[in-house]
């Protein structure tokens, strides 16, 4: 059994259209290439009640881990663990662990300063509140340290949304226990390009190749219009062994583009990526 | 009461990162710039069973509208309105005026091809499939038309995939319910630069003027690292009136631009959006 992941993104930024989700691509693709299923991406507000409420519904999907982006910072507004706590029914609170590494983050600006001391201020001492049980992961850029807390049958991690933090504690802290829910799976993908052929003439010959091929995931994307078609063909599997996810894949655009030809379209070579 | 709106953005491409999901980030913007409150965005798999299930969490949140994007073309894993039929608990059954959209769009085709007709399969008629009491929305771009279903106080709307046809199906047909649904307010917004100050010291700040502006939402965006700062503000609110929304926002820039000044920080000058 493949595990299910869900990502939970929070900001207004996003619901606002400021910033488009890069960091939930980002964490998809590099999921998905361990061979892990993402099941639902949720974007939700800067607000610890919404954030409670999107985490109660994906505990309730039980997915083996949910990961947040975003919200562990120093403003006001940083709301995420608050509304993970919320959510849990836990205790918001300091975390001796999550303290001593942000002191030790700002005596070690301090010195770069060339200032005896920064002050550790409430906005500071407020990234070291965690839901109880919880355990800091070291962020290695920044200064909000990244969070994972089991609950039941999942867990539930929350790294920061500056990017490269984010990245940083997901290749650092999270890689080697994805990687061995993950197990000996990985993800295989290629696409290529198919035109002449409109797509919902195309749809009928997909279904073919997909009940011929079980393991092989096909979807077409339109790239120009219905009358004057240019479709993306997508073919994906995930296997033990990247041999028989190749094999899989092999046949199945062997079979499809055999249909296609046959049908007067044309097949552009194919593109493997990752 | 700004009405409140989910997106839901259906498509494996998604989840497995292949695809950014530009589409959540061009609706957000202007769902937002019509002072609509944009509160969650949600993606999810080409599966049936699981867009049900994301609908009726969605319905469950009581928003004004839902709008999906994808899932409504001719191939077998198309399944948005399928999903949402289920949600519903209404009959997935053909849409008379639907099938006459889609009738003459392959008769235009075979016109524009210099073929006699293009048959009606299955895989074409199935984009005439649709929740019972839905109606279609014409799609001036390709094929497949938008749907709009009432459901109690929640307007649903299926938007397809492409983003041409998503976009213009927007502009023609949901434009004029949302701009009525808005009223008379507008989202203003602006946004600049910060230095020489850690996110961590500007949060009180932002505290203090977001208090004393009670209407006015400033987020900070770190955008360098916490010891050597480069912080976004982005300043916004929503208001009946373009003056009143300038005047707020002008009022709350003046205030912190002071304070930040006064605690030795740089700012940048200020680049309105929109």
């Amino acid at each position: 059994m493949t595990a299910n992941i869900e990502i939970i993104s929070v900001g207004n930024e996003l619901l606002i259209g400021k910033t488009l989700n890069t960091n939930a691509q980002w964490l998809a693709k590099r999921l998905t290439s361990l061979g892990l299923n993402v099941r639902r991406i949720t974007t939700t507000s800067d607000d610890a009640e919404e954030i409670s409420k999107t985490i109660k519904e994906a505990i309730n999907h039980k997915p083996n881990f949910i990961i947040t982006t975003g919200g562990l910072g120093p403003t006001f507004d940083d709301k995420t663990l608050e509304g993970i706590a919320k959510a849990l029914n836990a205790p918001h609170e300091l975390n001796e662990q999550a303290f001593k590494m942000i002191e030790q983050k700002y005596q070690n600006y301090a010195k770069e300063q060339g200032v005896e001391r920064i002050e550790l201020t409430p906005a500071r001492v407020k990234m070291a509140k965690l839901p109880k049980n919880a355990k800091p992961l070291p962020n290695p850029l920044g200064t909000a340290p990244g969070v994972i807390i089991e609950h039941d049958k999942t867990t539930i991690v929350a790294l920061p949304g500056v990017p490269p933090e984010m990245k940083a504690i997901f290749e650092n802290s999270l890689m080697p226990i994805l990687k061995k829910t993950a197990g000996d799976v990985m993800f295989f993908e290629t696409s290529f390009g198919v035109s002449g052929i409109m797509e919902s003439e195309l749809a009928p010959l997909i279904d073919k190749v997909m009940h011929d091929n079980p393991y092989v995931y096909i979807k077409s994307h339109p790239k120009g219009e219905e009358r004057t078609p240019h479709i993306e063909l997508h073919i994906s599997t995930t296997a033990k062994d990247s041999t028989i996810a190749k094999n899989r894949v092999s046949r199945a655009i062997i079979q499809i583009t055999d249909i296609i030809q046959a049908k007067g379209g044309k097949t552009k070579p194919a593109k493997t990526r990752r």
